[in-house]
């Protein structure tokens, strides 16, 4: 991709209305389209200034404080290597190494971390009604010390995965749309299918099918969710994807069967989440360390879970899709029927067909975690990709 | 702050007597009035050059050390953000995942780890009589190494705390009084309060109280140290402290009443400790791995705790206090009463009123252990400062 | 050492015929004997800039994966050193924290990480017949990602010890030889002994001996390889080294005395190792997760180690050696008698008056590992040199 290209971007970059600045990045439906659009350009500038050896080092010190509740490996590097791109170094907030069980506030912690930080990546997504709850206070807290002048700058928050949305993943998700139809705009009216499908594990959280049914919904896209009876997502995010798709001129429903959501679908996203009251059981439990407990009710939703082997997007299922041939997504690892496990959430032919779009579409959320922070981080942030499009570094000698 | 202010401090600087060059940071007392305020000098310079967005990388690569033998979650931030100022790579020496405990010796390890390094944090405060002298141990090594020719350079070792002092803490809180106070010949005469607050946990390390005695006693300071019969500092620290405060025009007692401690005090530090002979017990038990000693340990220590639950900086005390408006301190996370746990070393209400401040004073430590670092690694740090002035290049874009 | 030296050693690497470009470094003997001086080259390059304060630091941003599937410190911190002084930020692919073990193929971890990667090091030592292996489907997967247009660009992989070489320690142990014997060509016709020697451990890897007789028979030396019986290497790669051996114009022998192998050696290198069966019953065992077989059978196999407690390195062997003054060497730690241990692989007399040489042999391993890097990420390994040396950017200022 030439210069021209990269400089033409940010210049329309620079006309978008946002209000972005010391604002977090938490829940996509929280941002204006303009906003979720200037992301998007934002993390394929990035990208185009990767490719032209350009070097996108804003920062020659500064920390990427990485608070990680639960694991995590593609979305780590994700944020590692979006930090590296600006130039932040990544400090890892390790709960179990530190004191913080200690009776230290999450406020004072947020502070201590931050003197020097730029960005603050968080994956808390175990626990329902929590993670986004956790979120928002480390951002309130960096909003007073900013207020009393305790903090020279407000680090700007980034949501690796809440107990609610998912934004780096379906934010990437979207570009890789946008990519694969030849714009943001060719969404409208595309039929997608976010739909539950079996797996032998339990436990999964329900952010993925909510950040996909929530940006989907901005788009105007025909939406369907599909999942057995009793998996339901957090009832509110349901309610306002509906709506918004509605207001985005698209349409939402909501169906129990794989099948009948695959009819037609453009796009089908198969992906197994626990039932919305399973994880609200489980969050007692989790908090006291009840292991019998926990053990006891993943043997009951496994069993559960087994009635619906089915739910399997197979060869015959992805036949009834738009010619045959709908994209297939996943935020991976996919539970691959034969090859990560007896009978799991996709046939190992399909997914074998769709492998490297599925890494495509991980490829892009190194730059969107990148985007999300440089648009935190500068009230005009096409004044500083200009800048170092000017200074031309190179990324590599 | 402007550039000249700046300009004007470096010069100062070039001006002190020091004699910091290829030497360590471990206790306070150990260095010069001299070197106590270029430490101070350095750590307001690189303050001053972030605020106005001069970059002070000084290594465009280079490795530093991090040793953590016990948890810590704000010191950690602190060196991290210290090194990345300076442009240095943070690698821990993890010695659970590591071979140390096979056999190796400190000398070996100290030179392995330190070919391309360039500075070595240690924290190592859990067992009383080895942490400083482990210190000392891998410095011998780290000077046996430069002699004999199989390090190209000796990498600077900063106490991170250890048994007998806590410097970047101490450093941190007494630049935060000079500036509080408007100078740090404004302390002079001024009286601190360093005294043992009730918690309701029990083996925290002595190297707090200690590091501020060692270093209030250095500037004419009136210290009372206050504690219940029974909880000792090690006894040569409190000699030492006394006979530094005589020297400097000041005053030493020790009390054993919180009450006594604030009258008219200037600054008060509650701060919980163990005492000095249960330390000592710690260790061998420690050692053995006799987790059932240390219960038992614990347990006895716990009940002696109890018995001072009034040992709690609350309102009624702080209006003892010079005024009533003491400058409360605290090298967090405190015990606050009501807040993270029952009955803690601090009312709420006066934690509340000073927290800000106490966030302030640990917003120093990053820039504190990045001077340490600079002073053990330049002949004339003035120079290195002026280069990077300089040079110019903006910290961010 | 002088610019004009750098760039005359810049030059002369530009003549060298060597195909290493977009791949790995895995096994020495894979490499032509031109490839193995172009590593020399670019190491000893490497370390001169450094020496020069000229900055080596290559990319302006770039992940290097660190991937230890092993315990290590030296080898940990030489791989950091290295990808730090190229200008790479160290992202650990920890499979404790991740979700590797939740079904996700090599495959698809290894493309998930490298989006933004320039270098990934593993250590895969433990299991017999599977580092190497696991090394390879690394390979292959990036191999594939990039002709998909998944991956941007192929990242090198860098054996940082398998179960069958360890290539950084070999080629770091032979460029130390180079240095001390005066160039590389010296080496041939020297005498080497590699031997067994006694260690209370059990277990360790036979990846060491296995790369200096891989190593050592490319140059023409007269090498005797020495152990117990039973103690065996793998067989594939001792036929090999004494292939290489008579082809380079060298000579190998097996013995089975510590003794005999001494006989007139100018290098010696005593190091224990466990014997290939035993390392071959180990893997079912440690798949199995059957701690008491592992115990059973390292109970059976510090029994038979037990009879060979003479095969240790001490003053008497020594004075057969030539001279009495043979080189010794180690990759470190040593089992040093009295020492680090009641009876060892050497006698504290011997180690201590070779211990700055085995360190100074240690030093090189993060300039061979930089080396390794460069020569897989750059067609033209000479040109990038020049690039770094003609811009000067000082390393520290």
């Amino acid at each position: 991709m030439s210069i021209e290209k990269t400089k033409a971007l940010v210049s329309a970059l620079g006309k978008r209305k946002i209000d972005m600045y010391r604002k977090d990045f938490l829940l996509t439906w929280e941002k204006s389209l303009a906003e979720i659009e200037a992301t998007f350009d934002v993390a394929r500038i990035f990208k185009m200034m990767r490719d032209a050896n350009v070097s996108s080092r804003i920062w020659d010190s500064g920390i990427a404080v990485s608070n990680f509740r639960d694991n995590s490996t593609r979305t780590r590097f994700s944020y590692s290597s979006a930090a590296d791109l600006l130039g932040l170094y990544v400090q890892d907030l390790d709960e179990g190494k530190s004191q913080i069980a200690h009776g230290e506030t999450v406020r004072e912690t947020a502070t201590m971390i931050s003197f020097l930080a730029e960005a603050i990546g968080i994956r808390d997504d175990m626990y329902l009604g929590e993670g986004d709850r956790y979120q928002r206070e480390v951002g309130k807290s960096l909003d007073e010390a900013v207020a009393a002048g305790v903090l020279p700058d407000r680090p700007t928050v980034v949501n690796l995965q809440s107990d609610i949305d998912h934004p780096t993943q379906s934010m990437a998700d979207f570009l890789h749309l946008a990519e694969h139809f030849g714009g943001l705009d060719k969404l409208k009216g595309k039929k997608i299918a976010m739909t539950w499908a079996y797996s032998p594990s339990y436990g999964k959280p329900l952010s993925v099918p909510q950040g996909i049914i929530g940006l989907a919904s901005r788009f105007g896209m025909d939406i369907t969710l599909a999942h057995p009876e009793g998996y339901d997502l957090i009832p509110e995010v349901v309610e306002l994807s509906a709506k918004q798709a509605k207001a985005s001129g698209g349409a939402f429903r909501k169906v129990h069967s794989m099948e009948d959501a695959f009819k037609g679908a453009d796009i089908v996203y198969p992906k197994s989440w626990a039932p919305y009251d399973v994880m609200q059981k489980r969050v007692p439990l989790l908090h006291a360390g009840d292991n019998a407990g926990l053990k006891d009710l993943e043997k009951a939703c496994l069993a559960n879970n087994a009635k619906f082997k089915t739910w399997e997007c197979d060869e015959a299922k992805m036949k009834l899709t738009k010619g045959g041939k709908a994209l297939y997504m996943h935020c991976l690892p996919a539970d691959i029927t034969g090859v990560s496990c007896a009978a799991g959430e996709v046939a190992a032919s399909v997914f074998d067909r769709y492998r490297d779009d599925t890494y495509r579409e991980a490829g892009w959320k190194p730059y969107i975690i990148a985007a999300m922070i440089l648009l935190g981080k500068r009230e005009n942030p096409a004044a500083t990709l200009s800048a170092l499009l000017k200074r031309g570094t190179p990324r590599q000698l």
